[in-house]
């Protein structure tokens, strides 16, 4: 793992939570992007070498919807950047963890994704995020 | 905030995350601390340009048993890096947002340290720390 890539944080309302954000680190959010394929939409700020991704539900599915109902809003995920996702995902396999996604997935801000499983890892949904090749998601 | 200083995670057993955050990682925790006025003994594992600190109470008084009886381990707290905690904190306050500590205290890894209150931050403990002039607390 080369650094923390991001910090998910589940937020009930994305445009009040920009506001938040933006007093709270001092700096404007930078990007907002939907992701269909995973119910939610995202809004990015910069910080140090890191992001904070704020992530609201798009619709009563959303896994993001379902962790709000169930702990209320704050940290979701803790995300790695790595340079080769799938040689990880086999590195931590081998090592007996379990992984959510044995095979990478598209993520939010042209990344390849896989999560793995919190019970591995003293309850933390770690993701591990790859730059992409090529730009899959729409954003704005 | 000038970077995600670290990112604090709750844990029951510290022997046992540091061997589960060293196989993550593929680094070696390289230190731990005891933080004897908060009740908890830490280590630290350097990513990137942050850290990650695992923490385990010391005892059933401790803020992070309570967490853990709680919520189960997982994520505990968010720490941005400050250059002047007690200028960001009245920053803060003038912004409306809740200080549990409206005041500098010493914390691990020789910083003072004061934390928002998560009702203000999205449901996210987040921690104020900006390096100490000078050491406080026991080191191994």
């Amino acid at each position: 793992m080369k650094k923390i890539e991001h910090i998910g944080i589940a937020v009930k309302d994305l445009e009040e939570a920009n506001a938040t954000y933006n007093a709270v680190l001092g700096s404007e959010h930078y990007k907002t992007e939907t992701v269909e394929s995973e119910d939610v939409s995202t809004s990015f700020f910069k910080i140090g070498d890191s992001k904070i991704e704020l992530l609201a539900a798009t619709n009563a599915e959303s896994p993001i919807a379902k962790f709000i109902e169930k702990r209320g809003e704050g940290i979701h995920h803790l995300a790695f950047a790595v340079d080769d996702i799938k040689a990880e995902i086999s590195r931590l396999e081998k090592q007996g963890f379990k992984l959510i996604n044995t095979e990478p997935k598209p993520g939010a801000d042209n990344k390849l994704v896989a999560f793995m499983h919190p019970k591995s890892v003293n309850g933390v949904l770690v993701e591990l995020c790859q730059e992409a090749p090529t730009s899959g998601s729409s954003e704005s």
